[in-house]
């Protein structure tokens, strides 16, 4: 189990080398969970898109042309990766991003946790950033499309499944 | 009962005073149906706000800041507008728009038809549009959240419910 305080408290950024090496929010974990490793998270939308397709590999989805994956992180409304950051180095563990009317609407796609990663807590900080930096650009409604097996997860993150009714629909030709 | 015929076919935009008055795509529909009126479809988003207002009002809808519609106008990836031409007059009969990363998802949102206006296959009209147009844009996953009422309307249209088990989520504060 593990543990974070203060995830989203500015003055958490550390003023360590750490934090000179890659300028993120930083998630304080105890050392006891990830040795001398300490996670930050960054909106920047500068991602190697090769680490971010080897993410992608690990938990097993489709390879996506990388023209396309660019041009679909340049018009997303929200970027989000976390980052293992280990003495010098940085290491790309998890990804989200959404898409939105920049006024009321959001939708979270892409929501990714390499595998070693799993299981700690981190999937459910990645998406607390999600929605605490949706939240802060006064978009009132967060959606997105759980596949089954993760549906629990999100519910447990507040998201309600078809509320009154309203369902998911994916259009598909004739 | 409304038919139209080559509704997606540029060269139906007419040549008449009524194509000056306003620049857009023709769906043609019966002399019957709508009298010496004709319908048009337009992507320009500089749409008047108070009129797009009046035909939200029309169907009940909640009455929302213009400052945040206009900012989503804006900031949407498709908005798709349709108008009743007649005489050199026009009105704005019906609305939708989309949201998108501009590579692989698109999630439509504010699909409205005027009442007068509505059961004359016109909102079947302004979907198969807003779908030609995203998938001109080569969007390959065209999404919607649905109210009940409305389900088998956009099942007719090819949007499947939930495939494969995904399921629509909604964001609500703890």
């Amino acid at each position: 189990m593990v543990f974070w305080k203060k995830l989203f408290n500015p003055s958490d950024v550390p003023t360590s080398s750490q934090a000179s090496l890659f300028p993120g929010e930083a998630l304080e974990m105890t050392r006891d969970s990830l040795g001398e490793s300490r996670i930050f998270f960054s909106t920047d939308r500068e991602i190697d898109l090769y680490e971010l397709e080897e993410l992608c590999d690990a938990v097993g989805w489709a390879r996506r042309p990388l023209r396309k994956v660019k041009k679909a992180l340049e018009h997303s409304f929200l970027v989000v990766s976390m980052w293992e950051v280990r003495g010098n180095r940085r290491r790309l563990i998890g990804f989200a991003r959404a898409t939105s009317d920049y006024a009321f609407n959001a939708t979270i796609w892409d929501v990714v946790v390499h595998p070693s990663f799993q299981n700690k807590g981190l999937g459910k900080a990645l998406m607390k950033y999600m929605i605490k930096k949706l939240r802060g650009e006064d978009i009132s409604n967060i959606t997105l499309f759980a596949d089954p097996q993760v549906i629990d997860f999100y519910r447990r993150l507040g998201f309600v499944l078809d509320p009154e009714g309203i369902k998911g629909m994916f259009w598909y030709p004739d």
